[in-house]
């Protein structure tokens, strides 16, 4: 299944020229997973290409304004755009307090349903199919989580010339060895993983939000393909970062180490950074696959092989 | 004094890849007044070379997200950035109770004071030392207001050689005499008007926000230098504009004809037009001096000759 990741804002704190306030898409098949409505994101939303009429679950990591705000104005375009599907929103209880309260004082009139899901804990927040998205505390100066997007296992391939050779007639015989079951085919037995391959591993995205690095999400992060994961300073500001709750580079690329991390995306630069060539290159001291988001920066994440 | 127009969104409903939603600066002296704050203005106010602690009053127009949202976003960018004097901000009862009720539960801390004015009906608004801000009733489909920035007459120029040889000492008399007072010189009376020309006129600013075109608002905005009506649609989409409570480019003009405005500013265009020049054609049939507004553009309005 194609998967992208969108940024759609990439500044700390408020925007500069170039940068809009903290938002990312991940467009998996026809979904789009929202993380981060900082305010003015629409405007991203709206030059990329994703669709507005997308499924679409949205995920907060906090309260801040330059986190949080966009959702209203996001909500607003994607109704005067006609969109009919339901969203899901994600976020911790003053979250849906925000968007009831001001959906009703503005009498926005949308034209779908919002779910609005508060987050109490810990844990699994969404469940589909193929893939769950989870949430760990970060460590910021207000309440707030980061994410894991993590693909389900997919079944390993189904050698159809092997299956041929074992005269297993096509058809159900065919589903039930891909799902697992071993079965019998002219009174001899054929297992399962005689014409079924090794379980795949799916992809697994993870999205700091504002954190200092811990522990807790160095395991939460384990063996993540990609990390995005903010670096709003250089490493000569470590002590800012510490006072307001943030991360360096080079932070953010010892997490990234420590969890397995296959590529790590810095992102949430303090505006005093114009360009981040230091930033980039105190992180790549430390990991070796490290890349910077800008605004509308497209990632296509294939399965590891 | 110096005063010029920054248009900071000039889209209608939702933003564009190349314009945001509504608001309008005009920047007088040392003082921003702004007119509308949609969602993502800080951006363009980022942009463009306003200044982040002027003396500043913001005026909302009408509680559609598309010209209200903003203002969060926009306090928390001052406040992030330093700001020190107060904002006074103007518009109807919710918008005090939004921004109360949405900075205390995203808890914003703001490192100026906030002075929320809640308008109750047409008249005045605002009244400086040389200039008033007066709103009068719109036409939408909730309650809405139009603005005028108008200055006050400015005295008329003092003729030095005139009272150089009508023998009058400088100082104290010739402050007498240029705030309108005759005096008496060598037992002669000398009129202020024997050295003290004719008043002048202070410029005029309309400022329409949403609405159908009226006959109130035609004299609201009479004899103003500048007039910036919203034009969401072409001719051929009247009855669109009928049924939104919108106005046509010709009928702005038309109404631009009726009040004697100088100078006519289109702005608020529907998403469906990419470039202006159907707006421009119909207006500019009608009014003679019919000009668009884009993000980012610059007026400078000098004093009427």
């Amino acid at each position: 299944m194609d998967l992208r990741i969108v940024f759609l804002g990439t500044s700390a704190a408020t925007p500069t020229d170039e940068r809009g306030l903290s938002s990312i898409a991940i467009a998996r098949g026809n979904e789009i997973l929202l993380f981060d409505a900082g305010e003015g994101m629409q405007r991203n939303f709206v030059r990329s290409s994703l669709r507005m009429n997308s499924k679409m679950k949205v995920f907060i990591t906090h309260m801040h304004a330059d986190h949080s705000l966009g959702i209203l104005g996001l909500l607003q375009t994607l109704s005067l755009n006609g969109r009919t599907l339901p969203i899901d929103i994600y976020g911790e209880p003053r979250l849906a307090e925000f968007i009831k309260y001001s959906t009703r004082l503005i009498g926005f009139g949308l034209s779908f349903d919002v779910n609005l899901h508060s987050i109490e804990g810990e844990g699994l927040l969404a469940r589909e199919d193929d893939y769950v998205v989870t949430c760990c505390e970060a460590d910021h100066n207000v309440t707030a989580y980061s994410f894991c997007l993590t693909e389900l296992e997919r079944p390993g391939i189904f050698d159809i010339r092997r299956a041929i050779q074992l005269g297993i007639p096509e058809g159900k015989l065919y589903k039930q060895l891909q799902s697992g079951m071993d079965i019998v085919v002219n009174g001899r037995m054929v297992r399962s993983s005689d014409v079924v391959g090794p379980c795949r591993p799916g992809r697994k995205i993870g999205i700091s939000g504002d954190t200092r690095p811990t522990e807790k999400l160095s395991k939460f992060f384990e063996n993540c393909d990609l990390l995005i994961f903010e670096s709003t300073y250089a490493e000569e500001l470590r002590h800012k970062a510490i006072e307001n709750f943030h991360s360096t580079a080079a932070e953010a690329a010892k997490l990234a180490n420590q969890s397995g991390a296959r590529k790590l995306v810095l992102t949430h630069f303090s505006t005093r950074y114009r360009q981040n060539k230091q930033l980039l290159e105190e992180a790549r001291l430390i990991h070796e696959n490290v890349d910077d988001a800008h605004d509308l920066k497209v990632i296509h994440l294939p399965y590891r092989q």
